[in-house]
């Protein structure tokens, strides 16, 4: 398979689009055309004050439930819709219009109702899905603490159990302990789901997930929470984040989502898993919904950004050749189109791989039969995803604002709310780095460890007891040098560069060198004597290098696959499209493939000069290919894209 | 010189801040001062609306006026300071607290005092000057159009003189040729420096600069001109960006800013420079002030941000070793290490080359004498580092937003306002890819021929006049080879690699290589036939690749040789810093150097090796570095930063 083919003249975006948002275009369009209906909270979004806006995003929140998106993917016994995967593609369409109202469903759908249905049991079923799905009960996910985001086992919160009374008296210790950045808890949130070290008779059983009622019916504070408002952010200002303390609240045994754990009738405790650290991790599994939702959210935003930035750089013109009357189009111009048609090249990439990894989620959420390791491996691509999209879609908004020059700063051409809005997503639902960490400690396990719970001492352990050899795939480094051998025919410094096997060879060689070179660096660590901490620490750098140069690799994977799905006059194209990403991924690290002789100087020059002649030949056709993200001129709004 | 030497355990910030802040660090210190005691503003302008904080915005530009610092860079005569150098450290200070306010003062007294006192006569200087100064006359600076940004030559508001009344008719012929985002217009300015398309008798002489009322005494819009406001921005809320339009606006013939050109008694134009394409030039040359304002504001607002991560760093503790109760500092990670120490390195060398750019300023307007050539490096200077500047600001306060994690998403924390505030100063005062091509073409015509009037057409033109070799300068390839080889004791892989010979050798070479490189292929494609603005719109990408290596040289050269004038004590310290900062942006570019054989894949590796060192050696030090940026507590006022 190689891009060397001519791309049609004129590519059909519905036939774009419909391969993007295969299998579930359908989702994609209704939730557009919902979304466009209401298109006026874009400038809501940009008049409104935060209090004002808050009850808009909510407004709409209520007008999505009474749609049925809001219930896509629970039972259909509480009014669902009982397919998981359409509720994901349906909250990442939610990404092309106000992100507010994305987070917001997603914390009250995703989030709130999601622990419900993936931490309780039937009894919480019955009494609450049916509410949440409506937005009738409006909730929280209060996990993270002021003290500690990203290492959520080490929540202060605590959840004591009495067993005299029956309940759970659950009490913030310290001021670090108190939940924050919680959304849904500053205005509108009846209910939190609440996570907290359970105590039972002065034993520790690690974090676990309580239901605690944090306003009654009348929407005032219960006694013994205190809640704050975070006050004004850089985005999202239609999400009411808040802070909850708890003073020695008490609620019922019930309150526990057990479906992992409970308390028996006896008062003892009672688990499915026995090892706390890998019930915690289990707990936190189901919540993968959560990261796929924002990836893919993301990515919408930065599809809403490239199509804006392409249309005006198709539309504007400045300075040009003295003998014509008409100055020429920013689009003409080589490093106006060096900074967008890479990027239009990732959207497609990561399109691919999103569309793959929710029907992965769905078929791992639909079949209860799967094996842990599987599981392992959906988290661990959600968790790569998730950091890939929202990088991207940060530097694609940036990149897009900064082509639209002046203009872009107004708040009408989208990209204010954009660039603010979604710069949190890097953030929220694990963080980029940490998140990288994690994918990195996967692979060095190969998924037979539930790397989730892996302190970095136990990854070296792992390693200790193994050759590094194993560590590598068999398909690794020599076998896979002679196939790369075979693919590029060694004739002219640019033979064989369109090539997609190519392409696909160099990413894997990257990954899987990275891979056994981290192993073996962490193996000589720990021989020479080092603590496996300050070890793992000192590489820090190199695991987050080789978890990224992973998730590059089955990123492009999955578009390659993708494109035989595509209708027949549209795959040259995507060929095209696949090799610009490909290419323009390998230039931005050239530096590591020339220091590890996998491209000589000529080569690496050639791949530079080749990315520079594919964006110049994709250039003409980039506004078909944004319109192809079929995002809505309603969605789109910016004047400098819809008018004229 | 080599960065072998240990640096001080404990150096002292304010040793670092006379150092960085020379020769104007009373100026920096006094306006910090005075911007201390209105640090409400920063919580005004998360609180207020837009149209509130633009009033509190004009409050604060007044009180700024009546401690005398808005006067700083006029002559004595009409109140003001007659020190053009603290003018420009005055404003540069400004960046340290709200950037509506430093830009509004940016317009009033750079662009629209700069205006009147650089291209009027004294009769202008008489009648204005003073109450520009006081802030009793408030003005705009209305250059860029609706249809004309970058290319300003080709603005289309006309200005025709009617010989018979003595006046200008100024008009706006098309809804393109509307003035747009022009500060200062929508709610508070009076009078505008408009500039214009001159036409007398039928003749067109080009753009020239006009004084035309905007608003009466009673701040009544005045006849035939129409006033929008440009609405809600991304940022700068304090700012009243506008629209003007103008219906046959008559201005008496003292309107014209006759510095450069004038109409006589008889009606004649007259002008003392005959070329309009370089009238046009010289009348923008003289506004150069604004461009090294801007550069200075945004490195003050990236120091905020550094300062306030870097403080968090080393407050903010996650994860850690198990044996230790304490969680361990984000400072002690190495991706932590790494995303910030090379933005601190760089923060102080781009100081120090702003600092020189400003006494090289200084002396060029404050000595009449200079050669046009000085003057034109001046500008291709001031352009470049403007350019590098504001993206390192972008870049940095990006990167410590989200270092910060949620906390960093707060308002109250500053990046919200940082972030949003200085976005658009890549695109505005210059955009900063047009500003690379305008520093280019000063470096391929050697600063003999005015580049901001050179066309493309016409540097090929003069690139064709000329051998290849007499483009690059007598320094040039082959010696420099020599001499980098004597500094480069070619031991191990990364001897001499802390030697800062070694590392301006480094950037002296790819400058010197890219730029003879770029005028070979430009000449070559004249030599075959291609029309010139083909043939530069095909090298773009090369233009701005070998511009930028320019700007990085001059900013290290610039660092190394300020260490010099710094304490002795602190010089050691300074030496690993300029050695991380020359050694990093090696690293971002070494695929370059080893494409070209100036780096083994040895070597390379060690530089990033070394890079990774360095942050390390330099990590316990960074909150004393970033305190050396001697930004008052009040103004840093982020919470995670300030307390506790």
């Amino acid at each position: 398979m190689t891009a060397e083919a001519a791309p049609p003249t004129n590519p059909s975006p519905h036939l774009l689009l419909a391969y993007l948002d295969a299998p579930y275009a359908d989702v994609t369009a209704g939730v557009h055309e919902q979304l466009a209906k209401r298109a006026e909270i874009l400038d809501q979004q940009i008049e409104q004050s935060d209090a004002e806006f808050r009850e808009t995003v909510l407004e709409a929140l209520l007008e999505l439930a009474r749609t049925g998106h809001s219930g896509i993917g629970f039972p259909q016994e509480f009014g669902g819709g009982g397919d998981i995967g359409a509720s994901i593609a349906s909250v990442q369409a939610l990404g092309s219009s106000d992100l507010s109202l994305m987070v917001k469903a997603g914390v009250q759908f995703g989030l709130f109702g999601g622990a419900i249905l993936h931490l309780g049991s039937e009894r919480h079923h019955a009494r609450y899905l049916r509410d949440v799905i409506t937005g009738k009960l409006l909730g929280c996910f209060a996990m993270t603490e002021t003290g500690h985001g990203s290492n959520v086992q080490a929540v202060q919160t605590q959840a004591t159990y009495d067993r005299a009374t029956r309940e759970f008296v659950v009490h913030t210790p310290t001021a670090s302990a108190r939940k924050d950045y919680i959304g849904n808890a500053a205005a509108h949130g009846r209910l939190a789901v609440v996570f907290a070290q359970l105590v039972v008779d002065d034993q520790r059983h690690g974090v676990h997930a309580f239901l605690v009622p944090i306003r009654d019916d009348a929407h005032r504070t219960m006694p013994g929470v205190t809640i704050e408002d975070c006050g004004p952010k850089l985005g999202l200002k239609g999400v009411d984040n808040g802070r909850l303390s708890f003073d020695g609240v008490r609620v019922e045994r019930d309150a526990l989502l057990n479906r992992y754990a409970d308390i028996d009738d006896e008062g003892c405790y009672t688990s499915s898993i026995e090892d706390a650290g890998r019930r915690f991790f289990t707990t936190l599994g189901t919540l993968v919904q959560g990261r796929i939702s924002v990836g893919g959210a993301a990515l919408s935003a930065s599809k809403v950004a490239l199509t804006i930035a392409t249309r005006y750089a198709h539309r504007r013109r400045q300075f040009g050749p003295p003998s014509s009357q008409l100055e020429a189009t920013l689009m003409t111009y080589r490093v106006h189109q060096r900074r967008l048609l890479p990027l239009i090249a990732r959207a497609y990439a990561l399109s691919a791989s999103q569309q793959d990894l929710i029907v992965q989620l769905h078929e791992s959420f639909s079949f209860d039969s799967r094996e842990p390791q599987d599981r392992r491996q959906l988290e661990s691509r959600a968790a790569g995803q998730k950091a890939l999209a929202t990088w991207h879609t940060t530097e694609a908004i940036q990149t897009c604002r900064e082509a639209c020059g002046g203009a872009g700063y107004l708040a009408e051409n989208r990209f204010a709310a954009l660039k603010a809005d979604t710069d949190v997503f890097t953030t929220f639902e694990g963080d980029n780095t940490v998140l990288m960490q994690l994918v990195a400690k996967g692979l060095l396990t190969q998924f037979k460890e539930d790397f989730n719970d892996l302190a970095p001492i136990d990854v070296v352990r792992f390693l200790a007891t193994m050759a590094v050899g194993t560590v590598v795939e068999k398909t690794a480094l020599r076998p896979l040098v002679e196939r790369l051998r075979d693919a590029v025919p060694s004739k002219g410094d640019d033979a064989g560069l369109l090539n997609l096997r190519y392409h696909v060879g160099m990413f894997r060689w990257r990954e899987e060198h990275l891979r056994a070179n981290l192993a073996r660096r962490l193996k000589r660590g720990i021989d020479e004597g080092s603590d496996p901490f300050t070890v793992f620490a000192g590489l820090q750098d190199h695991v987050v290098t080789m978890a990224k140069a992973h998730v590059e690799r089955t990123v492009l994977e999955s578009f390659v696959a993708s494109i035989g799905r595509a209708d027949e006059s549209i795959q040259p194209l995507l060929e095209k499209l696949a090799a610009l990403h490909a290419l323009s991924t390998i230039e931005v690290d050239r530096a590591w493939f020339l220091e590890h002789g996998r491209l000589s100087a000529a080569r690496s020059k050639a791949i530079t000069s080749m990315v520079g002649r594919l964006c110049g030949e994709l250039a003409p056709l980039s506004e078909q290919l944004t319109d192809g993200f079929a995002i809505p001129d309603e969605l789109l709004r910016a004047p400098i894209a819809v008018n004229a």
